[in-house]
């Protein structure tokens, strides 16, 4: 079952993804009462899939949090080693556009970068979670194009700048639940820069496991249903080419994870 | 005027504070709101301040964004130069206590230090702002312990997990006008650890000013109002004392900031 976010009526509603259309869950304010009227037996209004309008599946209180130099080769390319602990920093929600909508290159910078990811979706709260019960937690799996503005990034001993300008990255288009991941040798998180592929990793390549990640964050902070972690981007960013490449307006990028669907944004210049 | 947050009858709600009660704004979602409705001239109903629970004056989609090592003599003492650009942070709201409330002590870490802030609060939307207009977005001021976690700061590239545990920090007791601050170069930030001043630094060893800080994060985010801008802590932090000197479970911690008032809390240690 896919859960998404969708605007209807100018208002953001939660909803069941079918092939065709998408059902609405009008009584959902969040990803954990979405799941549990997806689940009850009622007739419901439907849109065409056509027309949907996708927003990122997060609320305002959503935890987004990214793991950084997270894929051994990625690490490699931007020239860091993996640390003794993961490297993770906040994201804020109004830095995603949902699925089929359009990113923004900056007017203070020409260095957006595309960054392919699987995001992990929490189930039910977590804290002081041990790594070997860690998976327990995990309430479904979506993508994120997790993009990041490099001189921003580059120029600040924090992530944070670079990683969280307005509308830079995108989230979607649904969250789809544990099992339908396949095993995580055989996951593949591919990004296609206009149709190309330019990123393709398998989560063999991570340098902390999924489980790892959600033990180390609850070690701080509690993590809660509808929360977001993202796991790294695989090597073949923008920034490492040569000559480099960043997104200019008219780009479209995908992020495509097995089992969870492709994650589609165009680009357009800020005003 | 003094707006706050604190609870009643199991809700959060904002508030007028008085001299010995503070006034309830029922309508207010907030800090925006609580203002325009503390403007309005109704008979409101009030609860003696003695019998206040507070709450940091904050709200779930609320971007909470810290400054570090922003005071010349604290970079000098943890043996770091100014950067060319602020280093900057996310906390979720998750993190701090209200005034008068206890802060925790984690059970895996003993080393909770303390930091006194002033914080700054956004008052309209900021996007884009030049430094020369900044100090138009200032919507008031409140106090911040800006706790943090060394051994969990210092083991990670990102400031995030020594930054963010559970109510490690304490935000309030309630937020100040802009013309509530003496002139920045008579502000004082004082910390004091059981009744004795521990920190105590002036506006003037800022290494980022107020409008400097504001402008960089438009230049990336959207500030809106209520939005919490923390200016970096004085020297004087209990890790570079010899012995480090962190918080224990029974100590007091208070942060005072000319013309805004004084935070305090207790501190407990983790079941």
């Amino acid at each position: 079952m896919k859960i998404a976010r969708l605007e209807h009526d100018g208002h953001a509603v939660w909803g069941v993804v079918g092939s065709e259309s998408v059902e609405l869950l009008p009584g959902a304010h969040d990803y954990g009462e979405a799941l549990a009227e997806a689940t009850s037996a009622v007739e419901r209004a439907a849109l065409p899939i056509t027309n949907v309008r996708w927003l990122p599946p997060v609320v305002s209180n959503t935890k987004i949090i990214c793991a950084g130099l997270n894929y051994g080769k990625h690490a490699q390319e931007m020239d860091r080693g993996a640390g003794t602990y993961p490297s993770v920093f906040p994201r804020f929600a109004d830095s995603f556009v949902g699925h089929d909508d359009q990113v923004v290159c900056p007017r203070n910078s020409d260095q957006l970068d595309y960054e392919a990811e699987l995001a992990v979706v929490i189930g039910k709260p977590a804290r002081h979670v041990p790594v070997e019960r860690a998976m327990e937690y995990v309430g479904g799996y979506t993508c994120m194009a997790e993009n990041s503005v490099r001189d921003y990034q580059m120029h600040n001993r924090q992530a944070t700048p670079g990683k969280n300008f307005e509308r830079s990255g995108a989230l979607g288009p649904w969250i789809v639940p544990p099992d339908a991941l396949p095993d995580p040798r055989e996951v593949r998180v591919i990004g296609r820069l206009n149709g190309v592929e330019v990123q393709n990793g398998g989560l063999d390549d991570l340098i902390f496991s999924i489980p790892a990640l959600i033990s180390y964050l609850s070690a701080f902070t509690t993590l809660r249903a509808g929360d977001i972690i993202a796991t790294g981007t695989p090597e073949g960013v923008g920034m490492t080419r040569k000559p480099p490449r960043y997104l200019h307006p008219g780009d479209q990028f995908e992020v495509e994870v097995s089992g969870v669907g492709v994650l589609r944004h165009g680009t357009r210049q800020e005003n």
